[in-house]
């Protein structure tokens, strides 16, 4: 590896206290000494790695282990939460990951706590679930557009500690990261989107009206990072007006956490000699 | 293109009436006039093509449309429905997929009509779902295990025709397809897992034990093709011993289907122009 990626990861974790999103630079690329062409070429080389890390958490979970992994995405619109699922998760086998994409509640989702859909999206164990927004939704919208009483917006960053804590206690490794483009990026990501006809579809008069509280969601998040930045669950600020380190990024947190793993290939638990003598000796079938 | 994939699709089409796996060879490449090389140029060839036909049917589907797309896998233990999948569907963007590996029905699926926990598991419109096994194994395991009575054996044919013109008709086009190895084949695959530590995991004593009941099997996937073989829901048979071949057409039966929607873009729901003027002319946030 050309350049010392886990140095990428610990850079971009958030410290403990207060955050001002204000002063993390959109359009950098920390713990990152290279260029666009870099960054994709050294994508590329976590590819199969990544790949044999994801196949080694699968087999684990296929023989008894209890581990996984979930990446939960959060980001203002048109911050790449999508582009970022194509670019990284994309680079393993699809049968060992989870998508789920979270959006309005139902109101059948309405009627139960706001941690009851999210649970029930969680991976099994051996897999990878990437939640594309998540459970932040209901202390960001909901703080942001009053959708619920401050006292059980209040209520809810104690309880997403506390569900986080446990999933982290049953073995789920949990990334939690925020893709932090600035307005002035959103804007033009939005302007480019109304410029190309193949990319209408992607956009909606209403995410205008969600960019006027841009400051307020920006608030928002720095309330719920801060709450809920814990030691098991920890929040990760990733620059990401740069799609290609946004990608990097994200590719490298999924590497090191399987990696931290630390997974060899699950040993056989039936006789390999004898399995092998029935297969040569069998009578023509 | 360099070779005519379309006469690749249709020439695995499985033709009405009984059908004899015996005669239809497991390492042939039929309709494709080249070897491993050609055909894996082939099908990285196909790949861009198809992850923009993800993404249209994708969009349709978030813009009111309401097609999908089914992938039926079915085989013998070994025939390499995890290795096409990783090497197909693993050219398109993972959020369009949905990907359900069905195991043994679990008791709370056991006390619902057979086509219960398939129902569950379809794609929403715009997505491609995919089945790692599906419905059929409650006519194939289900007869040569006779797990279920004759008569219900039976009645399944019929539920799963009507069950499948159902979805046909509610915009869902539908791909069956059987890997078709050969017993030999699959003796070299087992005695290969055996023999590589990292593959242990794979293994399970009991796949030999339902390899003794191989010409039960393939009594019971030629009754099964015959029976559910409609227009609207097509068997298509796969020589599987070549992974290359295999994976090449599942790949241009996926591209095929999707290409046969005739997707454009969705087009705008809104004023373009006012949109931009709003976004161009919007006070500091």
């Amino acid at each position: 590896m050309a350049f010392p990626l886990s140095e990428l990861t610990s850079t971009l974790r958030v410290a403990p206290g207060p955050i001002d999103l204000g002063a993390i630079e959109t359009d950098a690329a920390p713990g990152f000494d290279g260029e666009k062409k870099d960054g994709e070429a050294a994508l590329a080389e976590l590819g199969p790695g990544l790949a044999e890390l994801q196949e080694r958490l699968f087999a684990d979970g296929k023989s008894g282990g209890r581990r996984n992994l979930l990446l939960v995405l959060q980001g203002m619109d048109t911050s790449g939460k999508g582009g970022t699922l194509r670019s990284t998760v994309g680079l393993v086998d699809p049968q060992g990951v989870r998508i789920t994409s979270f959006k309005a509640p139902t109101p059948d989702e309405r009627a139960h706590d706001f941690l009851w859909r999210i649970t029930r999206a969680l991976p099994p164990v051996g897999l990878i679930g990437v939640f594309d927004r998540s459970h932040y939704e209901d202390v960001l919208i909901a703080r942001v557009r009053s959708l619920a009483p401050p006292e059980e917006i209040e209520r809810r960053y104690a309880a997403i500690n506390a569900w986080e804590a446990e999933l982290a206690a049953e073995g789920t490794t949990i990334i939690k990261c925020m893709l932090h483009i600035s307005a002035e990026e959103q804007k033009n990501r939005l302007l480019a989107r109304l410029d190309d006809d193949t990319k209408h579809w992607k956009y909606n008069p209403g995410d205008v009206d969600e960019r006027e509280l841009w400051p307020a969601y920006q608030e928002a998040y720095e309330i719920a990072i801060a709450r809920t930045n814990t030691e098991v669950a920890p929040w990760h600020v990733i620059p990401a007006d740069k799609k290609w380190y946004r990608n990097l990024a994200i590719g490298t947190l999924l590497h090191d956490a399987l990696q931290a793993f630390d997974l060899g290939w699950p040993s056989a638990d039936f006789d390999v000699e004898h399995e092998k003598r029935r297969l040569l000796d069998e009578k023509p079938l």
